[in-house]
């Protein structure tokens, strides 16, 4: 078993950020292969593990890889290397999955279809037949219908991808597809032909990244706007979202409201953008689905300021969210919209660079500051008694949710699938920035487990919790095993009320198709030779065993939480009423 | 738990060939909504039940299957759900898996290439957003990047689809991809909007399928050559492929057989297209890498008569096979080839059946009569004595293959995944005709667990055997939670030697990407409630495990069989010598 904690026992010998010219110069790409050239440009991006499984079309890579500086972590399944790889990317601006052609592939779709989704930058990389084998077209194990196929596929998938076939273009390409990934913060495609793999090119290449570059006067004149709106509102508010963290804004975004002291909320996929704890943060915002003081504080603006938010039926409520557009400054990486007007040409970065260079010269109205300590005091109300355990009572998500936020700290690392691990995770107050993770967009199940190996090894100094609904956990729970085989020691909740709860709440009646079979979640460290398993019906239970998981930081452990097949959380409860109607209606 | 043994307890109330002109002619369509008039035609087809799990964007659907006479078989995952189905569909002739939007649909892009590489037709069903809820294109959950997106990357994996957006053409489009399915025997994709489900068109409409129809004069020169080459040849052969079990021909090749008294040999992908204990069977044909006395009688041969066999990598022995083409007849559903000629719009089954007609009345000759017992001696030559368990031996699969090849009955199913549980596999005789399953052209490992499934519901009556190797079980074994669910008892065997034992021939060394972690799989009954696990190391072990789940025919049993990380069937050496070549040469 490897130690995380030695993860970057193989940092790469080169400077990170490239030749002297840094990355895109590469001044010494002459004599490499191509599949050492991109190693070494993984690198640059700071890709210093990958995720994924072997195949006979990818082995020459693979056996390049494990004498890289490069950790190749191999997991169960490639569904869960491409999670993996997407929750590695959130934390640490890229990352990267490597399979074989086909079975390999296409078993990542939906993985890739969620870092898509979601702005996560994956590099999806994969194996695929000799150019030489191909002549005639003949039929190769593990080809579908023809050698384009894979790559027509993730065209749909990826925001951009090279099927690396010629030498002189092959650095070329990769530069291009990398910088991609980096620009546009979505998932990229790179096939391999396995007699490509120790192909030197002799020819030298030169590609030039171009960098967004706003038009200087649009700029000028938005941020003015912007700023101006925001300084004379009564009320102003920011709606912060995760491109802020994709991008890397964060400290852009605490200088913002520092120094105009405007309150922020966050979207749900955006949760922790900012960290929880920080005075200015009034809390989720969620439209009808959400907690009724955060709403009216956001919604009772009169200048909202969304930043890198999407507006997702998820995170607008199902729609049930009032933000006239009258109201608002709408700024993402694709769009900036004051009121009704759009401006073109203006980069985020930038945007949120003057809007702050103007701001600090404005004098901003104070009212804001009377509101916020009574929604805050309204929102950590329920928080003001310490949690004690009821005497022999079981245990229910609320209270649960309720006892471990009372856990979090600085460095823990939360993960929630999707179902009411997800719901009720919005009743946590997550401390460290950035350290909340959930495809709260996309919202496949399974994501957590998988999820929690890309977060420990990309962060293997902090503590992983992982919330999930036993039937997310049948999805993709077996990983568990490379969480073993890695050394990995997260805390995993599996809140097991025998059913997709979601969906029992969807469509309530006693339906078969709800219900799964039962599994004792808790013997699995047996199976899997490792990590400790606890079983838990009431609040005592749970908190024993909470504590006893926190203070055993050396190995993994399970929680097998037992809840009522009709508990749920209240965010659930809100959410469900509301898509309901929706699965009815229509 | 429900009895799988009365899988057809909810037979369908209409005659399975359709309305009183047959499939396509619906009489009764009026006064149907789209959901119900899907559910109608795919019991036309005879599916009964179908695999997936249920998601906002399919509820409705879900509803009304299930209070249809289809039964839904829940799976733990969508991936999982498309190799039951695809196993269904090759043991029933069609096959269905439903899923929701996105995270469900995209979740089964393998399984379905696989079924579209190896031809099973597969009907893969997916909820979508209903029509009314896409104005202004908004982001709703599960949405990738368009709402044609998931559609266009099944138009790849397909050979038909169709997404329901129009009542009156919705009940034309299920019939014209259903029929595509059943035509081409490969997977379709059928979208339905949730707010379609419920909608009952006001328009008849009058879907006429055009059956295939052979040019007659081509049909009567191609079978006409066909006959004379084959009743003048010296020493004729029949190379049968997995074509003839996918379109139902293999009561025809039967009688071709035994009228002419040609032997024959069948494909990998083949195996059991014929009953392997039929006195004119020889074996299995695999170029170099299979058994010798087989490749020489077939190679050997001046008239080879491949029927329905695709030439794949895999089957052609890594093209080792010495088949020239002035020796052959070439004949599947997509071309016909006699020596270098071509003939154009011949349909294989009437030019199976004009090869009957014609051959019946000349008179063959009997000189192969010679050669056949002498390779099928040499065939049988391991088995004339029977097995015994030699004392203290550690079991190796070979001798663990040569146990269970004295087992198998009439009854048993036999699965194999991809790796030495298939190239074992290759001695083992499959007394029942189309009892043998394996992904031998697009070899994607986790398909047999699931597959275990599809089959025991396709065919309760009947012993499934299910043969994986670890690396494979680790993918999709815990799809065992749904063989327990339904009641299904198969015999599981996982054959253990920690790693990924193909890739270590291919790529020889201490490779880390080649190890797995270990899990204790005998005790996974004890996680999933329900089977028995046996733990296996010696030859006296495995014949008490094997003779005791045999006999417990009420429970499932899992073996799990310790073999040497270096032991290895003689097949797998074969082609890994011949696969490795090619990896490391290119």
């Amino acid at each position: 078993m490897q130690d995380p904690h030695s993860a970057h026992a193989k940092s790469p010998s080169r400077n990170p950020a490239g030749g002297s010219s840094g990355p895109g110069f590469p001044d010494d790409a002459t004599g490499k292969s191509i599949g050492q050239y991109l190693i070494d440009r993984l690198q640059d991006y700071g890709v210093y593990d990958l995720f994924g499984i072997p195949g006979d079309y990818v082995l020459t890579f693979y056996s390049q890889l494990e004498q890289s500086p490069i950790r190749t972590i191999g997991c169960t399944r490639e569904d869960c290397a491409g999670f993996a790889a997407d929750a590695y990317a959130r934390l640490n601006g890229m990352g990267a999955v490597c399979v074989t052609y086909g079975v390999g592939g296409l078993s990542t779709c939906n993985s890739i279809a969620g870092a898509y989704a979601e702005k996560s930058p994956v590099v999806l990389i994969s194996g695929s037949p000799g150019m030489n084998e191909r002549a005639g077209n003949p039929l190769l194990h593990h080809k579908i219908r023809d050698f384009r196929t894979q790559y027509e596929v993730f065209e749909k998938l990826c925001v951009a991808g090279s099927e690396l076939h010629d030498p002189v273009t092959a650095f070329n390409e990769i530069d291009r597809v990398l910088d991609a990934a980096a620009r546009f913060k979505r998932p990229v495609y790179l096939e391999l032909p396995r007699d490509m793999v120790d192909v030197i090119p002799h020819i030298s290449h030169g590609f030039r990244p171009i960098p967004p570059q706003s038009d200087a006067t649009a700029l000028a004149e938005a941020a003015g706007e912007a700023a101006t709106l925001l300084a004379s509102a009564e009320k102003p508010v920011v709606l912060a979202g995760v491109e802020i963290q994709r991008f890397g804004l964060q400290d852009q975004l605490l200088t913002l409201l520092e120094q105009s002291k405007i309150p922020v909320a966050s979207t749900l996929l955006g949760k922790s953008v900012v960290r929880e704890t920080h005075p200015l943060y009034v809390g989720l915002y969620e439209g009808a689905l959400g907690d009724d003081a955060v709403t009216e504080f956001v919604e009772d603006s009169d200048c909202v300021l969304l930043l890198g938010a999407f507006m997702t039926d998820i995170n607008l409520g199902i729609y049930t969210a009032n933000l006239d557009a009258d109201r608002c400054i709408y700024a993402t990486s694709e769009e900036l919209r004051i009121h009704h007007h759009h401006y073109h040409g203006v980069v985020l970065e930038d945007f949120l660079r003057e809007l702050i260079q103007r701001i600090s010269k404005l004098k901003c109205n104070s009212s804001s500051r009377r509101v916020l300590p009574a929604v805050r005091a309204a929102l950590s109300g329920e928080n003001t008694e310490p949690w004690r355990a009821r005497p022999k009572t079981p245990i229910s998500i609320t209270r649960m949710y309720a006892r471990l936020n009372e856990q979090l700290d600085d460095d823990t690392i939360v993960i929630a699938d999707i179902g009411d691990a997800l719901f009720g995770a919005t009743e946590l107050t997550v401390p460290g920035r950035g350290d909340f993770l959930s495809p709260a967009y996309y919202t496949s199940m399974g994501f957590s487990i998988p999820a929690a190996l890309g977060a420990q090894i990309a962060r293997p100094e902090q503590r992983v919790v992982a919330i999930v609904g036993d039937g997310a956990f049948q999805m993709t729970g077996m990983e568990m095993s490379s969480l073993l085989r890695y050394g990995c020691t997260p805390i995993i909740i599996v809140l097991d009320n025998h059913g997709y709860g979601t969906e029992r709440i969807l469509h309530p009646g006693q339906w078969e198709y709800n219900e799964i079979h039962p599994w004792r979640y808790s013997k699995l460290p047996e199976v899997l030779g490792g990590g400790v398993g606890y079983e838990v019906r009431t609040e005592e239970e749970f908190e024993q065993a909470l504590v006893a998981a926190w203070a055993d930081d050396k190995q993994l452990s399970l929680l097998q939480v037992h809840l009522p097949d009709d508990d749920s959380s209240v965010a659930l409860r809100r959410l469900a009423s509301r898509l309901g109607q929706r699965v009815r209606a229509e």
